[in-house]
């Protein structure tokens, strides 16, 4: 039996009971090599491979999965660009015909979002900067559409040290939409680990710095851009479902 | 001091170790009537009101948190589509100068994805169809950018017995859009709660029966429509991150 666990930022009190039951009782948990320090606390047979190399995890956790209970960990939430839909996959191009069981887990926004204040409390975008496996034409297109419907957009893997062009492009085409009003952004590097740093900021601020945002933003940093509605109360990034638009207090 | 907690469906197994702890520590829990039987098991006074008195409940936990410990409990994600903008707003505007801290929990389209397989593999949109609070328009404008985008689209709040308005027009517009392609949706009603189920077909099949699924979906049912690289893998809804269009094995 395979389960694809979530296992939230990593911090133990980010873990659900399931995911904590689950790789209590596990023969073997198989992950990436930098998460294995949030796994070692379980004190079972971990199995690491590095970045880039998803498909030999995937493929170790389901051989071996065919006779033991293997855990096949994602940081925050398993179905949110993490490994599920490639173990379902490989499990079916191979042949494997293992059993899979996915654990939720929490994702990076929503604990992006419970530092920030409350930005994703109306509609919104959850989407990818990389474009390793998503072309950048798909990417843009995605992000205008999303400033078109106003929703607020969390953007998962903003950029890296090799890897500008697409968080170039965007800042682009955010600032076209941004020319009659400003957007509030918020930026969260390492939430619920060591070195968790936290900036709230808005976009004509970003734009005019943006060296020093690049030099700041990294692979483990969620931004997330405010919708029209989106303000900032007592230091907090707050987006308001509507109720004191509607209702009196 | 209030805490904001998201209790993911309300099942044990969903809740974080961190709202655990909390909801053990405080000395008041205040929720929506329907979800006192989540939080009756941590043996605590709760305060609870119905459905629409989120104003008289978020404006009671703030008042009591004054000079207690108070958790103010939501289903899901405090920030998604819960509690968490409203208490900010209501503790600035009355002035309560209350501490608020968010406890994140699993949302529901975390939990909907893992059921289904693992279709919120790749970048989506999470969108309201409650027009309470937001103006249709909004609504039906926002679903369409998500569809021009080949987002995942994942629906809270699809449709009540007397709201059932906005689901119908979207679906009007999800036709136009599946003029030329199919889009795989799959539905989960009382997802991690007693009375789960489970569809998976697609946007033909719902419409060519909607009657039936006017009276299948209901405010605790999540749809999630597929992007155009959705597909079912042995009778589960996948959306491939896209390693197997880069990489062979």
């Amino acid at each position: 039996m395979l389960y694809v666990v979530g296992i939230g930022s990593g911090n133990e009190r980010h873990f659900t009971k399931e995911a904590e039951e689950i790789l209590n009782k596990v023969d073997l948990i198989v992950c990436y090599k930098n998460y294995k320090k949030f796994v070692e606390r379980l004190n079972k047979p971990i199995y690491t491979t590095g970045m880039t190399r998803e498909i030999d995890r995937v493929d170790y956790a389901l051989k071996e999965a065919k006779d033991k209970d293997v855990a096949l960990v994602s940081s925050g939430d398993a179905t949110i660009y993490g490994l599920a839909s490639l173990a379902y996959e490989i499990n079916a191009v191979k042949g494997y015909n293992v059993d899979i069981k996915v654990v939720p887990g929490i994702t990076a926004c929503s604990l992006a979002s419970a530092i920030l204040g409350s930005p994703l409390n109306h509609d919104f975008v959850v989407i990818s900067f990389s474009d390793l496996l998503t072309p950048l034409e798909t990417i843009l297109k995605r992000f205008r559409c999303a400033l078109e419907g106003d929703f607020v957009i969390c953007i998962y893997n903003p950029l890296s040290k090799r890897r500008k062009e697409p968080f170039l492009k965007a800042m682009e085409i955010l600032a076209e939409f941004a020319k009659d009003k400003d957007y509030i952004i918020g930026i969260v590097k390492n939430a619920g680990r060591n070195k968790e740093e936290v900036v709230i900021t808005n976009f004509k601020d970003l734009y005019k710095n943006l060296e020093k945002y690049l030099e700041f933003i990294d692979m483990n940093t969620i931004l997330i851009i405010g919708n029209s509605s989106t303000k900032i109360i007592n230091g907090k990034m707050i987006t308001p479902r509507g109720y004191l638009d509607k209702y009196k207090i």
